[in-house]
């Protein structure tokens, strides 16, 4: 089966396009940084989505969008986005299909690596299946049956805003205590620089300048066995642990993956993860399986691409 | 159209037995208190239907069952009871079926009733209904295109076990600061007894012998104009709003419906449980109505009739 979609993913730094098979194998893939201006973010994802298009053998039959930030499903719209300006209700769906003249599908970028995890990695066949990206964000995906679960307004599976603790740290969406807030890459960062600041504990991370330290830094001294970092990990992963029982308590999914950066740290992150999850639900729900994501830095695309193959109804059989 | 099913509602405290027509409409009912003993319950429960039946007309073509706990949806085996001791384990959609002569179906009362709402109720042509019943404990339900979401292992929609406040005080299911643990009407009449002990407040529920306070105390007195019985309601319905927008977050319903005896305070408490789930969420899921059940009383045995109807796909079109 020759059949191929076009996957565009827009993420604050980076950029992706890539030609997917029906089988959920990547042809071809493009990436690059993702311009600061909005119109020229636009033009170089075009132009990138030519690229992969030439590259990629046939025509694709249509192209899905993941988008960093809220969008408006039935409109084709951007909403916004936290992180970056300028993007407040752009038609990112209508401008992109008719630079490519082919069919465009927006969704959000967590909700379309759900998508693609459950059609072609670690959630393939789960009838109910809770998604979770942790990355310098947190975003996820509700997909049952084989079918994203967008919502009302197009904004379902926002479990990095669940609050976990109330009146907690301040998050980028104006409230507070949200699971982002405490458990993504971005508060691994913030959490390492507090308690460096707050004693003498030895730590690996003291050789970084305090204001650059990130999630990177703080997960790779993790891994190298650095028992603040170690520390730091664990205590983000207890809270993410919560949100993850309380969505389990709601959809009791028959399978939970963990996806995006902070999750590539495995078991250091995993571990800790599965036992707060474990300790913070009840009944036979104890045992859902929470299981890595499967697809890695090629989620994105993939999961781009299985939104538009579901709008088209073009999935291989699994 | 004459067709009619039988709905079973085994509370704590009360057991029910309604004929219901595909309409919604009940034409008849039976209540009895729950027997201590399940045997006992159980014939209750039986005798009870077979009065229904005799009172009703047409024979019913099917039997919901809801119960108060945690079933097993495929086995129709309740798993237990959080509240009262004797359920464990018992096939009770087999041994009503064998009672009755009819095709029988268990569900969680909470997922029945909510299942009736979305039928017959303020849920009625929802897409996607997130119904949460405050009573005792708390329960809920989650209905996507009209059917009832019920997960991996039937333990869907328990919005009573979020976890709102981590480490906060005892639940009835073993862990910590459950939603049913801090907004339930158990809670409030725990709540109203702390506050009455930690300080002079003029409150008309020092009448109440300590020991006695109830939920519907604070409730009636909260209605009456007490202040401090209206504190402990608007707080809990303020830490209800925090798991009811982390669930808003999760799904984006398009309705949220609130049944059971708490519910029933009207204003006093969906006023402040709205202001907090406002609070608490983001973006266009901040206007997401929340509204009360209109089914009252009936909704456990509307909702178990509606669950047989939704097994044989006979709803009446709305």
């Amino acid at each position: 089966m020759n059949a191929c979609y076009l996957g565009l993913d827009v993420g604050n730094s980076r950029l992706s396009a890539a030609i997917v098979g029906c089988d959920g194998r990547v042809r071809a893939l493009r990436r690059c940084a993702t311009p600061q201006a909005t119109a020229a973010a636009v033009r170089a994802l075009i132009e990138l989505a030519v690229g992969a298009m030439g590259e990629g053998g046939a025509r694709p039959l249509a192209a899905g969008i993941g988008f960093g930030g809220p969008v408006d499903l039935a409109a084709s719209r951007v909403r916004g986005s936290f992180l970056a300006p300028g993007w407040a209700d752009v038609p990112l769906g209508q401008i992109v299909a008719e630079g490519l003249g082919l069919p465009c599908f927006l969704a959000n970028d967590a909700n379309a690596a759900g998508l693609g995890e459950a059609s072609f990695g670690a959630g393939r066949g789960a009838s109910c299946l809770l998604y979770v990206n942790v990355g310098t964000g947190i975003g996820g995906a509700v997909i049952i049956e084989g079918r994203l679960h967008t919502g009302a307004t197009s904004a379902a599976g926002e479990i990095g805003h669940f609050i976990v603790v109330p009146d907690g740290p301040p998050c980028e969406c104006g409230k507070r205590g949200c699971a982002q807030a405490l458990a993504s890459g971005a508060a691994l960062g913030r959490r390492a620089r507090v308690l460096l600041g707050a004693g003498d504990w030895p730590s690996s991370l003291r050789a970084v300048q305090a204001g650059a330290l990130t999630g990177r830094d703080v997960g790779e001294a993790a891994r190298a066995g650095d028992a603040l970092a170690g520390r730091v990990v664990s205590e983000a992963a207890g809270w993410l642990g919560i949100a993850l029982a309380n969505a389990g308590h709601l959809l009791d999914p028959e399978r939970i993956v963990v996806g995006g950066g902070v999750a590539e740290l495995g078991e250091l992150f995993l571990g800790p993860l599965r036992a707060s999850y474990r300790a913070h639900i009840f009944g036979p729900a104890t045992q859902t399986p929470l299981l890595a994501a499967e697809l890695g830095y090629d989620a994105g695309v993939i999961g781009a691409a299985a939104v538009a193959m579901s709008e088209q109804g073009a999935y291989a059989a699994p």
